[in-house]
């Protein structure tokens, strides 16, 4: 393992032993898609002075990192080290950070936010000038021994003591994603009518934090069973399976014709986008957080007059303070959505299990590299 | 013409002598298209306690009664009378209406408003269930002597003293249309960039309601330069003809790519639906107003990211007193946006006017009773 | 006990035989205060076509009562019967009543609403040019067994098939008046830390109604360790007393000096206003629901920089079906404000009862006619 | 002049030689209040790498610096350089800068932003925990030659190519605080009818942003006809002068009893937020602006049921980019507050007129150093 000074007073990048650190590693292969290696890795060191050198110590794999390795993301490219979600302890600081110290536990967003540019001062972090989402993207990630966090003061948040790396880890990005593209962008409040497309991870994240807002009734759709029972006790007043395409009629029927308040969209394929058209009633948000490789159909012959709000987005993390006050009040129990646990060293038995959540039962994995 | 008797105490409908009037009368084709005829109709009375019976003084023609006439609106059925905007006097009114006096003055919404049920109660009479968008539709309109408004309480407004029948005729329809759906919904604001698709009378009017807001600047694209030349005058910062269909691609040179904060949808179709989406900066929002007789493509791979807020809207006209406040304070001239004017009696060949708008240059045509 | 007809299918009051009911009328003493009777009064009859007559079931006594009995009230003169909360079943209807039937039981706002003036459009029918609060201030109230409810349709609403009287009487008033003048106005979020100034039924009803936004922590400030002890059990944080007058400091020195994002003076006088301006944090929401007889001292000379944004405001109901909705999913248990009951025949004792609350323990006491 | 050298490569302070410039430096006297002189003061150098040395090229006088100079703002010590307004050039960054270049041109906020801590990610800079309003205040100001701007990135902005230093200066306070303190936190939208209460600067200023959202009317309260007729000049719709203290009065009678959606208190006395109290109408908004040295009285017995809401604001030019976009559009022109101009080394007789205004009918000064 990587031995790594402590925080420099000046800017300048010192002359650390080369070092090596094991970090998943992503390969491009003939056909376009992708391969992932548990290697060997340069240790990451300061480049600016606004660097930080964190120490993984809890990680998870997103369902974009399967995106990523199908191929269909093609800013990543070969040699990219994936994740972009962790906590861990900051061992390394540029000059220019002044809102950490080196050995304090942090936990990483997801999103790169300079704080500076025209974006992040308007609270949209996502498109950031200079980050955005870049961590096992554009620039290597989490799911390795050390990860460099550029813009550390913008990108990284204080663990709370006595906090639960379990829980805390979801901050990262899935929390914020559910709460920020589906609660927010959704504008559920209380007594409303909610219906989410799609019970994966994300779908029942928005379970959970559509909650915040005491919504009458909360309508969860799926093919997969085992993950509509999952919703039933995570807080769902219905669910509908659409394995026969019929969900949107059964719905209906449910309600009486009635429609939903608002509707999210946690898939990202043209036919759970059509369901959401369906069920939307006059007034209602439909909040897409799926991501879409292919173009939609929206029924604007059908919409044109029906005073709808529908929403993209990708996340911000600015909500990030207030979901870690909301779990630090007990009010929400991140914990519910960890199905597996791995050591980090077994991150590809993690991606296994992963890749088949469906049979495996699995919605988000944790990763510790203790 | 129909002479008609005063208020009534109760709500008991009177006996009056069997009367007619003129009207413009919805006929249809064996082709499934439709005819207009000018053409005697009995008078209107009063039906329930909140109706009232309104001698029009003046009314206008909109885009939808062209559409209609096309066979498009397959509510509106033979023998109907068609218009749904006008000013006029009340003659008779119902035992239950409070607000309005025998012999005064009024404009007439295009929404017709109950007042009681819940989506009134929400701020969204588009949607009510006993009105919405009733005249000239499924029941019979405003281009006639007389029409009767149901819910007139909610549905007539108080003619100011000194008013314009001309310039608040306007109020009926086409400003609300525009500042609701597109202004509103667009929630424009000072120093933005705004792209107006589609120059004819409804994008004008969001080109003129717009600058309630003092955006930065505002693009408008059509195909018409003779519209482009109006729009320019009306306050557009420049003009795109989209002929070539490089309008999009012209514009985002001329901006340096940056797209714009609001887009505003005024033509309804989905080639100019589609210019919307590549024109959108992040964080803007596609303000629909078009009436869509197709689906669009919603280019999701793309926009999924990009924090994009889109929305349609039929006109509740609930802003009908903020609009009339504005143009009594001389902050918005709508008498810009007429371009012809014809006694009712010739509402025919004011349709062929406003037929070929084209040709004529035709925006709004005044249609008078005097 | 009144025999009273069926709906009538006319505007024109009928001739009803004159009947007797009991009430609790209102009397003016000598010295300005006044005095409560149980008698006999003529029961109403429909006046006017919007009016519906109301057979009360339940009903409750609200602090604004005991004002009106002390003089407080002007408004309120020798002969009202008081009372504006209530449910109860529709015994007759005026001509012009839509939206209910006769034999229909529904609860009955405190606030009447014609739904047609400008502050009734605007969703503020407190201020409505026609109603507001009259209900046992200008009119005869509901602390009787038949009521006149005038603009009926904009001011009941429909009891659900398998209510709970008990729970849904609080919808009257209590319910929306904490909901809207002190979880809406003080903008709760989730996370957000909250003070509540006062721990009676109006304090403690914004103790529950704030949970809909799951607040991080809600602190509740009083005199009595009864109802703070109440307070715990309904879901506060922390309690302080305040019978030293050193809560603000308490609190201050608890939460760090932070100050609170939300504060609801719940109590009206200055003093507990004054705990309010301290405990705020800058950015923080002061929402007053406490009904002042005196000025307040506004410490613009420490607030003037601090981004505070202060409310008032006198209940409106539109909430009222968003409220019955979250009632109706159970998230929202009314009945935890009910501490004593009552047969509308002793309603002097419920007086009794409820002036003395201190000592009773009493919040909200139920009275019913069955 | 100073001689400064150009941008460095790291952090590290340089060893400049000591250099000298002229200021406008405090002097307490014995009495409490203060004095200003022009004199020797040592040039800034970078002590962060967050900062920025800017040779002023325009600057202005604040009514805030007078309330220094009377000794009301005790966090002003002994030997401060004053002023937190102006333009100028930058001559030296720290290392951690990204955001701009030596020798670019710069507009300077009245706040200095971290642009990390909870408040700056919250969009309220005001109470950046490391900087607020700190220039010309617990820091040396911009009434210098030479001024150092801690988190340069965070606190200048990009002076547009073409731009007109007299018109930018306004962005560094004047403006921003209208339009935030006023008009946004006024919620003025159009149509709506605004009572701005002191004509001076800053409510002129209210007059001119408010215009950005086309208000029906705006009255102006002031007891000094000259700056009345520079507010009708501006654009108000009908002056009243309250110098025999029954303007409300005289303002009722012209409304015909109506009362504002909007007032805006510009002056930070006791008497004038009574004024706003009185002219405030059901629903409406009072916007502080006015910097209070006394508590004020507020009348909750009147105001508890009119559905006000009261905001109090220190300025965070957050919109400052906004406002730039407004003026280069050329929808406001701020020239039109600039009355006298004077050259920096005369910056002492600038004050004399400004500390005059009333009789030398000075609005703002603009003060050059060329």
């Amino acid at each position: 393992m990587a031995t790594i000074g402590h925080q420099l007073s000046t800017g300048v990048t010192p002359v650390t032993p080369i070092s090596t650190m094991k970090a998943l590693v992503y390969h491009m292969s003939g056909n376009g898609s992708g391969q992932h290696a548990w290697e060997d890795h340069p240790t990451p060191s300061i480049k600016g002075p606004g660097d930080a050198i964190v120490r993984i110590t809890t990680s998870t794999i997103c369902g974009t990192d399967l995106h990523i390795l199908k191929g269909d993301v093609p800013s990543v490219t070969d040699g990219r080290i994936l994740g972009h979600e962790g906590i861990g302890v900051i061992e390394q600081l540029g000059a220019g950070v002044t809102e950490f110290q080196v050995g304090e536990k942090v936990i990483i967003s997801c999103i790169t936010s300079c704080t500076k540019c025209e974006f992040c001062r308007r609270g949209m972090p996502s498109h950031c000038r200079h980050g955005g989402w870049i961590l096992g993207n554009t620039i290597d990630g989490t799911q390795a021994e050390y990860v460099r966090i550029p813009y550390a003061d913008g990108s990284l948040y204080h663990f709370p003591a006595g906090g639960d790396e379990e829980a805390l880890v979801m901050l990262s990005d899935i929390l914020p994603t559910a709460f920020e593209c589906g609660v927010l962008n959704g504008q559920v409040k209380p007594g409303d009518s909610i219906a989410i497309v799609g019970a994966g991870p994300i779908g029942l994240a928005v379970l959970l934090t559509a909650q915040f807002y005491s919504p009458a009734a909360i309508y969860v759709i799926d093919v997969d069973d085992k993950r509509l029972a999952v919703a039933m006790k995570l807080g769902a007043t219905a669910v509908i399976n659409d394995r026969d395409g019929k969900a949107a009629a059964r719905f209906l029927e449910l309600t009486g014709g009635a429609g939903v308040d608002v509707c999210v969209e946690a898939v990202g394929i043209p036919e759970t986008f059509g369901i959401c058209q369906v069920l939307i009633a006059p007034g209602g948000r439909i909040a897409n957080i799926g991501v879409h490789g292919k173009p939609g159909i929206l029924h604007l012959e059908q919409l044109w007059d029906r005073n709808i709000t529908l929403t993209t987005r990708l996340v911000d993390t600015t909500t990030l303070p207030l979901l870690l006050k909301v779990i630090t009040s007990g009010k929400l129990q991140p914990r519910k959505l960890v199905t597996h646990r791995f050591h980090l060293n077994d991150i590809q038995k993690a991606y296994e299990t992963f890749g088949n959540a469906a049979q495996q039962g699995a919605l988000k994995i944790i990763l510790t590299s203790n």
